[in-house]
């Protein structure tokens, strides 16, 4: 046997797998079977604008790219999911609420121009459920809707096996659902929608609005007197299930907006499975098992048949890993 | 020139379109454009069991089918609108709540059998909604959804320019999307459901439920006091615009909700355009104003962009238009 037919281990191709948040980068090599084989995670400094966190992401693809070069490993894509609309198909960036100045960046080129590798991008909701389908919970799903609990209420509709998108790419809010025809005014400009109930941000405005509001009553006030105003949502949910009354009539109003919220989605799409992931999701449990009880109370029977609702299997990963299967487009 | 040389002139090619009701059976002669040629009504006598329905069905079609052969027409293909969740891919009606005996009929089966010729079956709402699409007034449009405003809410998704189903041919119903958590039930078991303000058997109900409430109001009590409860839904938009109290505020209600399930559709699938038919959307400018108004006020302005809300174009003839027009995947 000569030296050159000495077989080699066969090259892993990865793909990097990158999480474009507000306030953090993430960004992971991820092989074909979903495992992540590096990660780091940095700062976004958003507020020194788009150049800037531009120069910020090439510089750390850059590394990722050395370090699996050195580990003799082919990147062969790099998808990105973005904290805005996008359109997917040109790869550009509609806007990013939180994101200054990324109005119509067509950042597919620019990073396919400086990189020589092919760049997919998409809205981070989508991307965290083309993720649970890929490579978590939800693999074999060809319906499903990913609702992401977080400081807002996000989400993404796979349907018949594709990421839906709607006429301008801005489908799936399913934050911005009309529950309460009377509600308090959105950030949208709407009024009553989802998130103003079941978001972090929505549940901790809704305890302070009532605790102002209780002052002037003496026994609940003495009830809340001990909140710390930088309380985390953990705490808040923990302290509902204790019996405070303040949480637990907030949390407890979040937990029905939402099964109401989702009978409506199975009611209307008729998805195999409905999958809770962000933030609050890590409550497991003890927001799961309410919300399942609404839901298969209120939606109709046929709709339940074969219906799931479970919490993602991803966690904190789902943001890269989920960016990183835009590159399969089928079944692992 | 010999005799066999005339050029004959060139058959038309018809589709027999039947809208299956649970009171009437509509069956009509429809062209590649979407024209009637023919047209039958006759009762379906639901209530005399399955098998008299399909011979009368057969019955009926056979009677196109002769006269159609009288004009030399070639009849090649039958498309069936049915008033329930059918499996359209294996032709079987799963169940339909006003017909009797329904359950699990593998309908397309038996008719080819008897006729040979292709037959395509799908739920009337979705039926409705691919007419509007081939033939109406969403001509080109790829992202729409049609509700059908009538005895119940209906509803269809075309979604990526296909009828979208669900995982087990269920979706569209949207007149099940909750709108008020604390609502009283609705005939689907769920609560608070759209389809409990805003069909016309919600309307009355509430009506009457209404004046009956009222009785020990007197002033209230003397301006119902002429109400006739056969009353038709016209007369009592009519009377709501007049200034009548109850009627007012029913109908107010009722647009008031269908305005903000709207909203959520438009935020939630993005879609193009939404066509409003079905026996209540007779009412026009009337109803499509106020509703618009509402929609265009609360939707997010992103998703408002190239939307269209709009009344249905095919009216009383949805139904046989669009069953027929299951036959043709293209626009014309």
């Amino acid at each position: 046997m000569k030296h050159n037919d000495i077989p080699k281990p066969e090259k892993d191709k990865l793909i990097i797998g990158i999480d474009l948040g507000g306030t953090k980068i993430g960004i992971a090599l991820v092989n074909r079977n979903g495992q992540i084989k590096d990660y780091l995670k940095t700062s976004t400094l958003a507020e020194q604008g788009r150049e800037k966190v531009v120069g910020r992401l090439l510089q750390n693809i850059c590394h990722m790219i050395n370090k699996s070069r050195e580990n003799d490993n082919e990147i062969s894509g790099i998808g990105i999911g973005i904290p805005g609309p996008v359109n997917s198909k040109l790869g550009i960036v509609n806007f990013a609420p939180n994101l200054p100045g990324w109005d119509n960046v067509p950042i597919k080129n620019i990073l396919e121009k400086e990189l020589n590798i092919p760049v997919k991008i998409e809205n981070d909701a989508n991307a965290a459920a083309w993720g649970e389908k890929i490579y978590g919970v939800a693999q074999g799903v060809n319906d499903l809707i990913c609702i992401t609990l977080g400081t807002g209420v996000g989400g993404g509709l796979i349907l018949d096996g594709k990421i839906y998108h709607g006429k301008n790419f801005y489908a799936g809010e399913i934050g911005h659902m009309v529950v309460n025809k009377e509600g308090p005014q959105c950030n949208c400009g709407g009024y009553g929608c989802l998130e103003v109930y079941s978001s972090a941000t929505g549940i901790r405005n809704r305890i302070f609005l009532k605790i102002e509001e209780s002052k002037k009553n003496e026994t609940i006030s003495r009830a809340i007197a001990e909140i710390d105003f930088n309380i985390g949502l953990a705490k808040i949910f923990q302290q509902a299930r204790e019996g405070h009354p303040v949480f637990h009539e907030i949390v407890n109003e979040a937990i029905e907006y939402l099964g109401m919220g989702i009978t409506s989605l199975v009611n209307l799409l008729n998805p195999e499975m409905i999958v809770l992931a962000g933030g609050i999701a890590n409550e497991g449990d003890n927001l799961l098992k309410p919300i399942k009880k609404i839901v298969f109370q209120r939606a109709m029977s046929s709709h339940l048949e074969d219906f799931k609702l479970v919490l993602g299997s991803l966690g904190d990963f789902a943001g890269v890993i989920g960016s990183a299967a835009l590159f399969w487009d089928a079944e692992k």
